[in-house]
């Protein structure tokens, strides 16, 4: 914003603005300012963060125009999550997007090299849960973390859990992803110490009321450390784990 | 019921019973019936098993009413559950009459000897959940059977579950008992290769919603060998377990 | 395990293994043997017992993979639950394969004999019941146990109900399945000296919202010795069923 | 409202009311006239109906105060619902009050002679419904039936229902009073030939949420016949059934 | 039952039925007589009551199968609720089958002539809930009564209501149906002197969350005399109704 | 009603109606009144107000012939709302009927000229609410009022919703609509000095409960001044909104 | 905002404000204007407008401090709600104060003259929905309307509710109250030619889940104009109604 | 571990160690290295760290036990949540015990120095939110972060919340409290670049649910970085709030 209130200050002094204007834009400045400080600062710290559409409910044209349009504006890094094979099927011939099926969501432009503190490790309790782990996995990726996967360690066969002890032990953010009862969650919170982000998953039949019980278990995580998205969410957990990885000292900006 | 109908029979075949007597007796036997082969089979199995009364909502008087006419008709082994202090003062002169606060429950006569197929292991989450867990040994002792306990053993901090490992691989019927998001049971069930009885606490605050969270956990648990009963229902855990323990190859009765 | 911790201990003694490979190995070996020691010990009460596969979500070519890669590691008996007919032609040329259409479930293998103590009956309250109750019955059958089957027993009309009480009382461990009010679970287990596994289905329109209102009444059964597993898990209850079934003396491990 | 209106179209005629009054008689006549048909209809039917106050939230001063106002009426009859021992001290010096502590209602008046179609049987799961078993069963007496109680017959215990057959045979009408899983409403549904009101009740603890469970189990009860009132509206049941024990042809009253 | 027990008596007497037999049959027999004694008296009191077939979940082939065996014992009027077209279809050959699409229910045979005290009313609030209406209403015509029909009555235009004010004042029973808000059981329920049966209908959306809405504010009418039966039930509606219209004195029966 | 009654009263006075009709019309005399009376006041207070047809559950063939029959009658505007292209092509060949394919939404009839009190102000959260957002908007439009569209406004990008700062301020009436969180009807009803009309969508995944989760946040808005209507009811309130932009000095009508 | 603003440009113009400060106070300024703009428009259309202090958690003497405040700061109109008799002691030297038990509301400052477009009318159900009534009454009368009650109308007696029609047909809002199953809305709703604004109360008992039930009937009224706010919000709705009584013609503001 | 399973190995190669117990500790070994790892590990990240003792349901005496014993061994800070006054007396003596009072929290020992990456701000939307606001600071002020209080900044007032626009963007972490709608997450989540911790709590009434309502609606929110923990949890968003403030580069460990 730097710029733009020197310019409107500027303006004011010499008179190329009228007052009236200038009342006007004083008023609406801020506003824009807000918007945009948020995307500058996100910017100054890392280079290169990709714009993010949601997928779900737009159809393939409308993907495709603000995709076009993105590019236009010189966007060289897109994320499209929630975007199925028919619909990703619309940005095929852009050379440089990169689909992900299992995860239904897409990319634009190169993966950015890794710049964050460490591991974002992405957990599930089983196999079912794998498309929402892979929507958290890509969209840390595409945001600049190294990403390990450890799936199908559901805590009934804790041997599953604990043969991936070491990598939770040396994960910077841990992303635990479970359906059904969620005990995943409170188990990896309880080994781990970094921050877990728990995610519950709509898998499971009758009493997992497509994933009320999974999160309604993880939001009392007896745990410490542990914080939860909402149901299916692999993207905000993803996103989460990502500004966490790359937490660094924070001056004073005035 | 063997002599009853017997004796029906006998009585029709001899004329000592009328024609519509006879009809009467055959419409209302079965039920008698029905009603006392239950205890009688059940005494048959085992000796000295406890008549039960539910002291929730009895006034002391009441209690005390229903022990004296228990006694009187010769019943030597009473449980009394949900029962405070208060209450239990008025089954105080009773020299055989064992309280036992903790699980607000009392024992009217001598703990039975442990006759059961091994033992039955009580574990908690946490230490909230031990009044649940008295109920649930004490009713569990009430009934034969040789109980352990293994309390605070949360998954939150795995290694406290773990340390218990040879209890829970030793034993031959486990009850669960745990508040908040209930992960216990799934952890337990993949450790254990007997069958284990869930019981969800209203132990928690927020989203545990008075134990509904842990329940509707516990019955997702993806390890198999669990099944379920009320939240807060120690007695009912302890009386399932003990007739587990106490299986016995079972002839045909004809 | 045995063997392979038996071979660690040698190959420390012997110094065939290193000390740092001895710390490794030592450090995951134990939660190999949980995952295997349950299994194991399972085994040495029980020869036989199947691998079980939950089709739920995966492919023919899946299940099939699966399939393939147990028996060529030697596994006999193979329940694959949750899965239709179209799934099931994926192992159509397995000569052993046997599928059960009305519970969606079959077998690779020869059914056991059974070895129970005693016969694992199988009531449901109405014929919507049944695809359950045949997950149920299957289940227990492949793992070893006489099962019979009593359906259509609803307490709406209870001489459906008493009709079967000899079978009632002569079981050893009676699954009682039901929707919408879920009523028999109480039934069966007042009537029955047995443990009672209670399976509410999601069977019903209206305010049996999917099951939940069976389960909430089977939770609340005032009957002892009824627990409770998920809607419609005829495995769980099957398996439960068949682990009660099996119980026999349990001597320390030490 | 007969008189009332025959006044009216009297007074039209013979020019006793103007054309303006008779206007707004007219339209303000059959409010007033819905108001009292169904009270007159209902006094055609039966006399002697009493007039019902719901005490619930209103003080022993309000109660005392509508309660004279009614007698200076010249109402004979007056039930009063959900009043507590202190309130009903308010109304003691009546000479005709009779207060039912158990079902916490009280009858202002001499008891009505039955004349119903027979017997309104009142049935209750345990000991802990019967204050709202006392509700209903003071209720229908107070409004001309002929009222049997059986209580504490639980399904649970299946012999004592069906030991209270008979008085299921002869009723004409029943309440089932039931809290927990409420399977009571299901089974004497199935065994009874007449209408059966099911109240669930607040009674249990856990999973029956404050008689939820019971109600949405007594609404999907596959027994034709039954119908449901309000959570503890042993009222509202009793009510019902003295409407249904009163039955009687109805002629077109045009 | 009663010859079936007078042979029974006069079987053990006369020595042709054995000891063992006898003591099986008293078993056995009460449970019979239960079935029966409901299906007799009912039949005793009203001659050609249909048969009931709940066709939701059963194929085309069942239905027909079941008819047809129904058919061959005898039975000449059959109702089957809950079937559609392509399943009512199945019986079309029979010329005796009467389709009624909108309330997808079917009759074999002729409608009885009406012998119940009074009319049967059916009020609905919208158009949208007419399938359940005409649901009940066949119903109620199958069980011999005589029923009228008052659609699109809903509250938010009163007039609606009120001009179906005659009907109203002059049913012995009415079913009175609604979604969304389900405000007209009450205000049915206040304006009539005849039992009132409210179904609440899935009609709606949004938070009429599929008729939970409707039974609920049905469960809390303050309208005395209002009963409710499960979500778009129909048929409970119009068999309760029928029973309430069939009203009679009745004797004891010993 | 006033020629009516007038009729009645003559007829009375003249002896042309007897006075068994007589007590007849006179119960049924008000309902009449009362009915009509709504209707026509509407239409006092501002011509060409359209009648409403709501489609949903409507064939096309049903929608057709009430619109005929409509327009029959004269009426030259009519609403027609949840209405798909499809059966929107039953009305195509109306040369004055236009259609929203948006908002799912046509009207028969010029649009009419506005006459509020000021501008309707609609804001979406999301894109994803503009098909209920337009059903309001047409809503309004059809009824006469100015409408404008603030659509994508979400809170979590508060600059989108301040960037309308000058819309809010202006605007007479309110609709904010939002699906998710719901947060945009605190954040709008804290800005504005209008009345605020939220409109929970079902738009959303996982908890947010196909819009429960929106309408409970929007009843608990802190903001004063915003009221709420059923989850995407944008015809409720675009017909709410033009009732309140429509307010002008009431006289007594007596 | 005004006059700040221009100060604002006048300092940048004249140097006055140095460009430093000028970025920052550019920044917070409309923030500031937002805030006040809201508070000043208002106080423009109406002098005399009250604060109000929710009292509810606040203790007697924050609940003085806060008063004392704004009275040295010359607010002279201060509503006070959710505050009960001992706490309204607090302001009991006051001579302006004004407390209304029933409402549990108090007034500092002498009630407004009436200053609407008409009548704001508070309908309830019953009598014990008063309390939430008052709060409105009392609310929307600080707020400069004429307001008239009419309790205890529920539409089970639908001539109680229909005795209002009058009151009802001249409204220019109507506040309608009622807990229990809601119908008032609709039925309101639908007499009524004005905005609606419905207030679920948590009167009742059972199935009424302290106000819910009315809150979603409310949400599903079918009547066209109504809308709801939270349950018991008296206030709210007071509030909502005054600001819909006091609509004008809304000029642009630029 | 370390030593432990050296130990270990030198005992099985010297033989100090038969083959039995060699078999019985390798299967311990691990999960005895498992709960200490975390522990130690944290500690050696961060000397200093505070024991934590959840004060909720444990009596003075027993609060007094565990610091006792804690204190003798040698943990000189220690933070017990969820203690009242009351309990806290029991406390007092410790001269180096600190009790703040409004967040129901104390603290053993001195205050850390902080040492995180910069401020960990806590927003509240009301007044009443302050309870756990205060003991998420205090939380995280006991964990060695810098902390920023930012009450009563609810979005119904967006000054309020823009007014604290500087100290949101240059947080480091931000908690963001807020019962009834819970909307305050969306709008810090949209304008923060750092990670936003939500606690929903259990201020409002009605509607609000407890906190469910919050609760969900954080859940929903469409700001990405919004993360949740359980109703009223202040601790445990404190916790997870340091841990993220303490992020530092993670190199493997091996």
């Amino acid at each position: 914003m730097a710029s733009y209130v020197k310019d409107l200050v500027e303006g004011i002094k010499t008179g190329k603005i009228s007052e009236e204007e200038a009342e006007l834009l004083i008023r609406k400045a801020p506003f824009v300012d807000i918007g945009f400080a948020k995307v500058d600062m996100h910017r100054a710290v890392r280079q290169g963060a990709p714009e993010v559409i949601y997928g779900a409910g737009k159809t393939p044209k409308q993907i495709r125009a603000i995709v076009d349009t993105m590019m236009e504006r010189g966007q060289e890094h897109i994320l499209v999550t929630r975007i199925d094979e028919e619909r990703a099927a619309a940005l095929e011939d852009l050379v440089e997007f990169k689909y992900y099926p299992e995860g239904k969501i897409g990319v634009v432009g190169d993966m950015p090299e890794p710049d964050g503190l460490g591991t974002v490790l992405v957990v599930t309790a089983g196999t079912s849960d794998i498309p929402v782990a892979e929507e958290a996995a890509v969209t840390a990726e595409a945001l600049g973390n190294h990403v390990e996967r450890a799936y199908d360690c559901g805590v009934a066969g804790l041997h599953r859990t604990l043969s991936h002890m070491d990598q939770i032990m040396k994960a910077s953010v841990i992303i635990a992803i479970a359906g059904m009862e969620g005990a995943l969650a409170s188990v990896i919170g309880g080994l781990a110490d970094c921050p877990v982000i728990a995610v519950p998953t709509s898998v499971g039949y009758g009493a997992s009321f497509e994933g009320l019980t999974a999160l309604l278990a993880m939001m009392n995580s007896c745990a410490s450390g542990v914080t939860v998205v909402n149901i299916d969410n692999g993207f905000g957990a993803g996103y989460s784990a990502s500004m966490i990885n790359h937490m660094a000292p924070k001056e004073d900006k005035e």
